[in-house]
């Protein structure tokens, strides 16, 4: 009997993150075979070869694809998704995937689901039906709208794709395969992590006896322009805490260039010996300083995904989370460099949380290969009511 | 005070037709300036160069785009909204709009519709919120979750947007605005109808007093491969009937080689010389046409949408128009050249219907430009729910 | 010892002609392996699905590139050379070829060179080095300049390139590989050509006894506009010489639409009920026809190169094939009815001339294997003076 | 009477200041019209938003093109060539241009030559018939193959244009647009140039009493990948001779990456803080460090063209500008460290050599205006032998 193809398109470090433990299981699934397109961010040198860590993992890419139009401004963010949509459809002709894998939200995301559905192969989508700020938040909805069967990480995001008219049949709540991959890292925490930290990234060591802040702060696409103030803001909030940091550059979103300025500047006025940038942590890495960091800020999703899990406090920053479900690990604030102070110190006070399995147990990658070999699906989409 | 600048994105006959009296009252608004684009099918000799039409209207294109791409296969389908996507930012930073305007559900208004959200320019909508088949179903209601402003055509489609976790004071339940069309032309019906009719295209007159169908078939793009069959079926129910016929060619979906070879076929073997064809008729002369035809046959929306209006006998075919909201002119029949037949025979003997209003009363132009001028709203999104 | 690959784009009907016998010759060579891409009008069914011809001819596409945006203006012909050079990066990227040979003067023989130039692959070039009308002449002498491996089809071209700053040992008159097919096709020549043209075209027969001229007839880009009236005098002139004919339907350049428009009214109208009209031919139709039509008239490269070799009397109206090297089988005219009556009826009165092989003695395809197997270039090319 | 609308399109910093003079020389001339669209590296923030400075220096931009797809690699620019031909066709409809005006050699300058003469709009080209290494060197003559007008800037170049087959009469030797501004600068020579520079850049100040060298190194496309090893040896070579430098980020071609990751490494390790880098420097303060550096090494183009007018000292190395026409003022070198060092120390001690015209005297501009305004071409080009 052959078996059924699943393609999966990766375009980002985060993308990959978010979808490896699901393609494992459909690499290993007896009635599956997997099929593999890496995109956009994650074939360029810039945001650290990821392509290249995928391949170290032993998945074979069909094919490669530049699709990032240099500019990183709303408009061109609509460019490269029309990129996308240019090149994808030759790569599924070749393939002949029977279910294309879409993950998340990002512009990329967008490109593959029209590409598939459009072309009649059937789309399956995990992390819709959560809500968040940004051009995500309508791109998540629209991709649901387009897929065939869903992958909700979460009990709320189930019952949002539900009341979006779609097929309760056909939505599996599976838990965010991202967790999968955290709980098989801190099985074996990594022992000496700033050793291995500063070998790898630039700057001088700190003293690790301290606590140290997490710090990611992405661009939010609606707020475009912004973003250097709003980052200058947070890391002005994390030294009047006298914290260390760890400081993640942004990801490649309209406005990143905006924040980007922003550490430049701060990082050549020297402001803060103590705090480190890293333009790419390994997940490993990353995933072992939430688990000791004193308090992640800024508004990354992890915070409150991956956070849940491991306890992370966290200080989430303006809009880019909104309406995420979440748990008790995480304080909301406004971008008020006050505000982002006080919630810094309680969560230094508080320390690590309780484990909060909200986004999953660690065994999202095996359910969906299975739903996957199992599901049918009518290419005609209709709305419930 | 500078008017509100409102960017219009016209991709073929019949987006134009759905959009032109919403353009009249935009530009005739003393608070809006209406900036116009021309893509896709509506530039195109083959299509009967619907541009130069719109110039005779009184409108200006600030730029005219070609963006279908040969083949008219699904795979072609997403690379032209891929090439819309490409092309329209540029134009949209030349134009720089307060609102995009965008029409239905083609794959034209998703390029359209991701442009502009992604450059965070407010989207309006019009026709979501409908039910239909083909892939149509899920571009409508994605595009939705991209819109900032909707503007229904029918109170059932007004609840189903709402019921999809957008905000109530930003739908506007106006009728569809070929219906106004519909109104302006039915005030002056044409006298001589087929004189004019057998003057601009090709074949030779038929006598005009007794019966004719009025065939308009589309190609399903989820049945893609199945066209040639679906309407050489049509067209010898039709001709068991005993009816003549003005038949249209498809439009440019992905299938509509498979419709036109059917036709091609049935023409060069001269199965029936009292059906004529027609690549492109003029809005006034169909309109005129579905007034006094004794049946409406195929899958086309007008038949459903102006003919709830007009009151044109209705045999709609197969799922293209799938839980369309419509009137009781619509006898719905699966492809079965009997039932087809059947169902002819019964609409020829019923006769017109009275006149009714489910998809407007011809005054939605005038309302989305008194609501273009008023509405403010704010660029991030969020579901309601 | 690994084969050397040899990636063939082939992107047109024509194209398949001119470079299938090098395709066989690059299949059956010990040291090389043929890797294939079909692109543009080739995979297109309005233009006869020649993909489907190749398939059968034994070559296995690696991928199928749909690249053609509709409207065949000058402008869409840039844009679908733009397309081309989207897509074939990634692809080429798929199957790393150690040289990239390309066809001729077409708009995707630029795409093809341009992207395998910039990604330092190879080119080689077929068909270089010859004089012509259209942007073609454009398009051929700086493909000339990218390529690396010339292959001329003639004495005259091979000057020219050697001229054009190309280093000799690089240059290899081999003559034309459609000549290779055409010495092939007439080793036996088809019986009952009439009876089968009728079978798969359009129209009805015609009586065999008589004359018959072949029009092939393709725009001239430079001269867009024109198209219309320009065939109509041809047709004209060929029906004042009391010839029936074979009509060929123009190709895709731009302009093709004024040709074909041409074409359409001189049909409907009925002006002459033995004139037959055909979308495509198949290559050995042709060339049988070329070996007995009493003229064939137009501006086909065919009957300059191919005509040379079968002796056809040929009508050359117009630039477009201005300064290519020729055989005493053409006479020039220009767009002037009676000077095309006039050498028609020359023509058909001095009947087959003597074969001349100036364009090669069929055997231009195992030679093209053989310098592909041996050359070693540097990719870095620099002009000669 | 109406005037000559001639549109330029700017694709880069070095693009810009190519052409600049001859832009100014056109929107003066009383009976020419200037049409600007600025295109890829222009319109980035990256690169130093050069389409800024276009605006203060009062051009207005038409349109702006972001078509540069990120990885700089090989088949990047292929792809962002693609990218232009997409792009490009729709604003020249919209500017109806009777000339385009294109410069150099870049891939920007592809896509803009191929757009406009696939459009039947004359090509006029500066800066052809120079002979280099990398693709820029079959980008160049490919360019003049299709150009209609040539501005050639030296006489060795206007010789070799006409050996290329183009006709003498539209073959202009104007000279250097560049040399234009070089003029123009140095008759105000800036007094306190290290307080500038040092004010505006990233790095800590050195004296100035010291010798200086300038460093400007880009990368081979053809010798993609070992751009790390050859800047890393060049930075060596000026370390050990004991100069300061004044050091330049790489231009965006295939192959940037490699440089600019060696430079990158070269500072985090802190091996001399007499180096100073950046990313831009404007134009006059370029041409006042030429004119005062001890020696310019690496392989800019500048070094050639402006050097050979300024009389700076060079030392230029590899193939990049190979073959390039220039005078005493260069000494040539090939990637070996001892060479280079060497090189660096006999023109360290030479000092200053004296002017030489060889690519213009400073009246480029207003020639190429004056030709413009004059010239009538045929769109139909035909090679002359």
């Amino acid at each position: 009997m052959s078996k059924k193809k699943i393609c999966v398109v990766v375009g980002s470090r985060a993308n990959y993150s978010s979808i490896k433990s699901a393609m494992r299981a459909i690499q290993q699934h007896p009635a599956l075979e997997l099929q593999l397109i890496v995109a956009a961010s994650a074939v360029l040198d810039r945001y650290g070869s990821v392509v290249n860590l995928i391949e170290k993992d032993g998945f074979i890419p069909h094919a490669r694809v530049t699709m990032l139009i240099e500019g990183e401004t709303p408009s061109t963010m609509a460019k490269s998704t029309g990129l996308g949509l240019l090149e994808l459809p030759t790569l599924f002709e070749q393939l002949a995937p029977e279910v294309v894998l879409t993950v998340g939200d990002r512009f990329e995301t967008m490109a593959t689901t029209l590409a598939a559905a459009y072309m009649n192969i059937p789309v399956a989508h995990t992390m819709g039906g959560e809500v968040s700020g940004t051009i995500d938040e309508s791109i998540r909805h629209a991709v649901t709208k387009f897929a065939h069967i869903h992958f909700p990480a979460s009990e709320g995001a189930r019952e949002r794709i539900i009341k979006l008219g779609e097929r309760p049949e056909h939505v599996h709540m599976v838990g965010c395969p991202r967790i999968d991959l955290v709980a098989e890292i801190l099985k074996n925490p990594i022992a000496n992590i700033f050793d291995r930290l500063f070998d790898d990234g630039v700057g001088q060591r700190f003293s690790i006896d301290e606590p140290f802040a997490l710090i990611s702060q992405h661009p939010v696409t609606t707020e475009y322009g912004d973003g250097e103030a709003q980052i200058t803001m947070t890391l002005e909030a994390v030294r009047d805490q006298g914290l260390a940091a760890v400081v993640l550059w942004p990801n490649a979103d309209a406005g990143s260039d905006d924040i980007s300025r922003g550490i430049r500047k701060w990082r050549e006025r020297k402001l803060d010996d103590r705090m480190h940038f890293f333009k790419n942590l390994p997940i490993d890495v990353y995933v072992n300083l939430m688990h000791s960091t004193a308090c992640l800020v800024g508004n990354s999703s992890s915070g409150i995904r991956e956070g849940a899990y491991i306890g992370t406090p966290v200080v989430n920053i303006g809009s880019r989370q909104n309406m995420r479900d979440r748990g008790d690990n995480v304080i909301e604030v406004s971008y008020d460099k006050r505000e982002i102070s006080r919630a810094i110190a309680k969560q230094v006070e508080h320390g690590r949380y309780a484990m909060n399995p909200i986004y999953g147990d660690g065994t999202a990658g095996p359910k969906i290969a299975n739903v996957l070999a199992a599901e049918r699906v009518a290419v005609q989409k209709c709305i419930t009511y």
